[in-house]
């Protein structure tokens, strides 16, 4: 006796329903040619996830009901268990939906709601209750959603599901990434298994939304925990797991070749960056983009990775010279071109900022000249890639790090402006080892070894360097990290050995540039917490931590 | 035997724990001064409201518990009353102390969290379990806080204080403002009075953060549920009540002149609008503003609100005319400046706007003229105004109403650039009730008749007005209304008769706009439903309404 399971890692696009379960069809399709006895898909794919506020419109609620219930008129055999958003009574459940006869056999509600980080489940969602038992074959499954196995307590719901006979626990989930998670998962799910004596089958969503990227790599443990399945990363995949009665033992079992490798943390977080900003680019509806090259290393893996998503007919580089421009700036702006492919437009700025000082001559005469001119060449720069972006329908990538987003070294409306900020949560020290990356990756120096090796500069006054605002990034990412990811308060930091002034500094730099974060485009979050929906600081706040 | 409470409303700065400490006593000693036996404080009055993700920082959560016991050491009698952030363990409530005696005599926690609109209370506290029953001088009196009294069920906290004893209920809240919202507070605790046959005090924050601003209001209802007190709104004030003893009944009265006069709507909403604005600014740390005068009536109401919260030193309006602005914008923008008597900067932006043409000549040629133009002139004056922010350390206040935001009919780094986003909130059909206010309130002509008699035009090319682009205001209001503030769908929309394929139009320019929201300044929330943290919308969704 044994029960075919189909893990189905799909990548879903929120609000489209017709799209979703197009694919949903499809993949549903393809396990029932390999056998499946049930296609399992994961959390929300229905609508997509996090749908946010769309979950409090009556039409949409009722739009994911239909849909499902058309998607149920064309499952027969295999069944089908896909997440939706429920709408039942005047409450909203995340749920999950088995599906078989034609019909919507039964629903399960997800019971523990996350409403930290990222996500306010709260916000939209009541609680279940029930108890998430399934027969199928004479099996008896589990089915849980998420943060449903993550609860800690006696009250996880798996550890029931268990106690009531379940051999195998299904989770569906939609988890998003940021480096190193897969081990988190990893550790977690094997300590449940040893915890329930069940196999576990974990299904997770993979794609981009908005600042979130799922890394798909669904997988299955079996009842000692050991692992029996993995889904690629960042793609969508199909996969499929037995569970077998043998001399009165339930086994889970996966197939020939069911675990695909994991790629070392580097690569990853390349690939996470690379689905991030594709999804956010494609599914907006725009298929080029368009960048400005400051002959530094953000905006060359910035490009790097725009040119490895869409492909080098898809990115056009700018390069916008300023008196203040090196002979390198312009000929490593050159090279980065050249090796990846891509066009270069060149605009000198100093016509344009000539004309902007002498129509303020009037009002900024016999005053110093300050920060206003360094800001005014960015917002130049800003104002000529979004006129490049009107006209040639390209969307506009931002090149900032985590490093300069976190102190506020950035001018708003100049290199902040644009549709999406492909590294903003990646540290300077980790652009730096991603660029190495890439270059190792092509077998060739893609990002000229010149761009890596000189000192960061704005080159926005004579002789800028980063170093005389910014103590070493290698320093400051600590800070940051310390600070921002690990919300250390300043007596703790100074603990961690950290230089009371210097420290004293950068917090204040932090905390007075939430303004221009609130005004950035989205990026991709990679880190444990980014900034965005998962840190939401006040922008009035006078709270001082020193 | 009576019981004197001073009813203590406060405008408290988040994070500033200091300054806010120093205030709740400055007004103790008032009360103390009055013969007060009781000073009932706002929530979170202690540490401002909202803290949002300060909450998640332990150094901050701590320095909440000592500045409050530091506040505690300074009362002896009277009692006082305040709401702060309490970390309990590895948990946090939002709670209310009554110290007395140099003492922490007892903490409540608000038991009902609101995760809805624009809280998102479960992120941060647990909810509380205990009565909330104090007794002072003989009486006993039931504590809740906010949106504790707002819950309808038979678990309403106040229903049990009531049967517990209490004849007089206290809500300590933090309630934002909108259009209307005393009503619905009124009308509330009205029901609540009758219910529990208490007497009600509700004491209020107020103040503006960031989108937010309370507009005090604070108020008093007798066990019969008629008005004895209300303070004053959107201003600090301090009051008082006296719970009675007469025969055996106990009774709660107001002093002479204890119940301010409510204002009309309009001049409401116009006081939201300042004390939003000039708090953001101030709290912030500038003390001027500079704005963008486009002859219009945005822009007019603009810096006529400006005006009237910072003095007419501290607003510089700048007029940017291209080959398009009519004579007529240059005449009533000088107008206008006039009539605030403010300073008017004259900044013609052609010979800027053919720089960037010529430079651009080389990519855009063969291609026709297009948005790219209009936009970039649009940028140019986003970018002088940012100049003269940072030369002259002005705050860049922007003025797109609530119907170009809905619709997206501005420029992202264009008009939307700046620091605060005054109107962002008001509907054009209410920027003209606003402006006829401001003149009638006046008693004379501050904004020019010809300003609000013209059709308003972005002026960026030969002829052009909002009405080629938009529906007539009116209408287009409405459809925000229905479609934003009410979440319809588009079959609930027709329903209201409004014609479907204009309603498909602007629905989608609604929905496709996100992006340029989500990279706009904050304004003041006067709708019951704003942009912002109280409409989380992605802005990647391929939810089609129709």
């Amino acid at each position: 006796m044994s029960l075919n399971i189909s893990v189905c890692q799909i990548n879903a696009t929120v609000g489209d329903l017709e799209a979703n379960s197009r694919k949903i069809l499809f993949f549903y399709e393809q396990a029932a040619r390999t056998g499946a006895d049930l296609a399992v898909f994961s959390e929300c794919c229905l609508c997509g996830y996090p749908p946010e506020d769309l979950l409090l419109r009556k039409s949409f609620l009722k739009s994911n009901l239909e849909t499902l219930r058309e998607v149920a008129q064309k499952v027969r055999m295999p069944y089908a268990l896909i997440g939706f958003a429920y709408p039942k009574g005047d409450k909203v459940y995340n749920a999950c939906a088995l599906l078989g006869n034609r019909k919507i056999l039964s629903i399960y509600n997800k019971r523990d709601l996350p409403n930290y980080g990222v996500f306010d489940e709260k916000r939209y969602f009541s609680p279940g209750t029930s108890l998430g038992l399934l027969k199928i074959k004479g099996y008896k499954i589990g089915i849980s959603i998420c943060e449903d196995i993550w609860n800690e307590s006696a009250e996880n719901i798996c550890l029931k599901q268990a106690k009531s006979g379940a051999r195998l626990l299904i989770n569906v989930s939609a988890s998003p990434y940021h480096g190193g998670k897969f081990k988190v998962r990893y550790d977690l799910l094997r300590k449940r298994a040893r915890q329930t004596r069940s196999a576990i089958l974990y299904v997770n969503l993979v794609g981009g939304q908005d600042e979130l990227v799922f890394d798909g790599k669904s997988f299955a443990l079996n009842s000692q925990g050991a692992l029996i399945l993995r889904a690629k990363s960042f793609e969508e995949d199909i996969k499929w797991v037995q569970l077998q009665t043998m001399k009165g033992t339930v086994k889970l079992v996966g197939g020939p070749n069911s675990i695909e490798p994991l790629t070392e943390e580097i690569e990853d977080i390349y690939r996470a960056l690379k689905l991030g900003t594709k999804d956010y680019i494609e599914k907006n509806g725009f298929d080029r983009v368009v960048i400005g090259i400051s002959g530094g290393i953000d905006s060359a893996l910035t490009a790097a990775i725009a040119t490895d998503a869409f492909g080098k007919e898809k990115v056009l580089g700018v390069t916008m010279p300023s008196p203040y421009t090196s002979k390198q700036t312009l000929d490593d702006s050159k090279k980065l071109c050249e090796n990846l492919g891509i066009e270069l437009f060149t605009i000198p700025i100093h016509p344009i900022f000539d004309s902007y000082l002498k129509s303020l001559e009037p009002i900024f005469m016999g005053k110093e000249r300050d920060i206003t001119e360094e800001n005014l060449q960015s917002r130049i720069r800003g104002t000529l890639l979004m006129a490049l972006s009107n006209k040639l329908s390209a969307l506009v990538l931002t090149t900032g790090n985590k490093s300069e987003v976190s102190v506020g070294y950035s001018t708003l409306y100049g290199d902040t402006a644009g549709g999406f900020a492909v590294i903003k949560d990646v540290p300077k020290t980790l652009v730096y080892r991603l660029s190495n990356y890439v270059n190792k990756k092509a077998g060739r120096e893609l990002i000229p070894q010149s761009i890596m090796d000189r000192p960061p500069t704005a080159e926005l006054k004579e002789n800028q360097l980063d170093q005389d605002t910014l103590p070493p990034y290698d320093l400051l990412d600590q800070m940051i990290e310390s600070y921002v990811e690990l919300d250390q308060g300043i007596e703790s930091l100074k603990r961690e050995g950290f230089d009371p002034t210097l420290l004293k500094k950068i917090i204040r730099m932090i905390d007075l540039s939430e303004y221009k974060r609130r005004q950035s485009p989205p990026g991709v979050k990679i880190t444990p917490k980014a900034f965005g929906r998962d840190r939401r600081m006040p922008i009035t706040s006078r709270y001082k931590e020193a």
